[in-house]
């Protein structure tokens, strides 16, 4: 049987389950309203790193050693890691991920990584090609600021349409069905959590709308998110009311006007089940956060925490998880290059 | 029947095929020994690009329409992309592919970029996920240059040990067998050239021996290539002498002499079939290359232009195609971070 479907998705011939996740984050995060739904927040951002770029290595590092301890296995049982961050070369992945010992298939999406990296870990498990895989993805403020905009000593004001890069990482250990009946120390086998399954997903294009401002991500990333969400639904032939979410990665406050506008204009009303992680894990206004959190932490830390549970309690049956990322380094925005888009679409439904 | 083989390798139920490739190179390697091979020499390393990070965007764009054009199909007949660069944050792939409208997995492995996206394009045509499918990589000397070491205008020395990015991007086209067969266009089907096809993978784990040189990039790969071969070797119940050669990408000089040593001391002679692209590509003494060529397209493009001819030819009937990259970032070496290495190998065969 042919798992294709349409032009851009895959409907899984055998969805893997997500056994287990792990959310880690800074200060700021632990302070905003999904503050006591996450596995960590860090005393401070640096998680005793010597460095910003260790501090994110050591985000992954207990992401996934959390979420290994959750679902009862070891690093070993895991044949592939699919995991990236923001940084250039993707060095937070590198050296936080390396102790582990698994074979890495190293992802860059920018903020739409933990997508990707979901995407490719159920496609291997569907196949059969692993019976347990992981995927993991971070983020951190002071590397990311560093790294895109300004040193944080500089103290540069911040326009109000800029997004707020959340210190985080989010890890989650998936795997085929049999593996998952095998596996003994499985919490949801002890209670009676519904499971979570993944049973399609869309891959995104890169979207081109002209934007220039590396200040304004939503509205760079929200034309990919709206030709992502409109393809899977065509795709599977779904309305927005089939799923009880369909939540971008970190569109922020700009990026989802914008996303609601351009999907009106396709015919398609998002507005009773869109949200978006950038502004579930900030109080914008309280934390003063502009226009909500970003990064790929963002996405993974809200997913893990606050929405997987929702799953597991049987609150929501099925939402869409679309990841969402802006295509620019320093160097190409330097150059004077477009901030070009994509976004990638993750089915995610309670058994 | 799984296609699980030991601890880290696949061996593909329906083994997708390549069904045409391009190389597209600079100036300098077309000097070198395979000069006459490549499918284009750009006349200077600019390809029209008004930035370096541009100019390799363009190398990219070049191969993959050439390949295209050689498997006699259309972009939008390809269901997905696996590409990568070198660059921070990828840029060259995200503003080389985003034309095409093709859905795009990014990807990031430093110069095992290559084997990364061949493996991970196999695995989607085996499983069915896609019938046509594109893994495209890059590098650009004078880009990489600015990114990892100093900007052209210093005109700083080199040590011997270093090596010389390459100049080039590789595009190839996979097909699952029924996809192959369908394609009017195809050469392959007219002529008396055998088929290629990838049989297996061996993913690689990330390895540090702790050097912390990145003017010898050889000595931190090689225990990363020996690491992979090693494991492939093994998980295959394969010997050396079972594969006409085994190419690493970019080892150079003195990595393929730590390789081999490495390899003596776990009883294995690697060196009656082991080849390198990075020799391969540049005559050493002749253009000062250093250790040899490195780069996401130095063994992109050496397959391409030199290894598939030799299987469609029937001089090899199976080779071990094995990229090797080193994970480091400017950051994460003027931070004093070692220099890990992974590796990953792909099995190709004429039929």
């Amino acid at each position: 049987m042919s798992e294709q479907v349409g032009k851009q998705s895959l409907h899984f011939a055998n969805p893997p389950y997500i056994i287990s996740s792990a959310s880690v984050v800074g200060t700021k995060e632990g302070e905003g309203p999904l503050g006591d739904r996450f596995d960590m927040v860090g005393e401070d951002d640096r998680f005793d790193g010597s460095t910003w770029e260790e501090s994110e290595s050591m985000l992954q590092k207990i992401a996934l050693h959390t979420a290994l301890e959750k679902a009862g296995i070891r690093p070993q049982d895991l044949r592939y890691l699919f995991a990236g961050d923001l940084l250039g070369q993707s060095v937070a992945t590198s050296f936080g991920l390396q102790e582990f010992g698994i074979p890495l298939f190293g992802l860059y999406g920018a903020c739409s990584t933990a997508g990707l990296a979901l995407t490719l870990a159920a496609m291997a498990l569907s196949a059969g090609y692993a019976d347990l895989d992981a995927a993991v993805t971070s983020s951190h403020f002071a590397s990311a600021e560093k790294q895109f905009r300004f040193p944080l000593e500089y103290a540069n004001q911040r326009p109000l349409s800029s997004t707020w890069t959340v210190t985080g990482s989010g890890a989650f250990i998936l795997a085929g069905r049999r593996a998952y009946e095998a596996i003994p120390g499985n919490h949801h086998g002890k209670d009676p959590h519904r499971r979570i399954k993944i049973t399609g997903v869309t891959t995104g294009k890169i979207v081109d709308f002209g934007i220039h401002d590396s200040m304004n991500m939503g509205a760079a990333m929200a034309p990919a998110a709206q030709d992502v969400i409109e393809t899977h639904l065509k795709d599977f032939s779904r309305s927005p009311s089939d799923y009880d979410r369909i939540i971008t990665g970190d569109l922020g406050l700009i990026g989802k006007e914008i996303l609601l506008d351009l999907m009106r204009e396709k015919g398609i009303d998002l507005s009773a089940v869109h949200e978006d992680c950038g502004i579930k894990i900030f109080d914008n206004e309280k934390q003063g956060t502009g226009s909500g959190g970003s990064g790929c932490g963002c996405s993974a830390v809200t997913l893990s925490a606050y929405y997987l549970p929702m799953l597991e309690s049987g609150e929501f049956r099925r939402i869409l998880f679309v990841p969402t990322g802006a295509l620019l380094s320093k160097i190409s925005f330097n150059e004077g290059q477009n901030v070009p888009g994509i976004a990638h679409a993750v089915v995610l439904e309670s058994e």
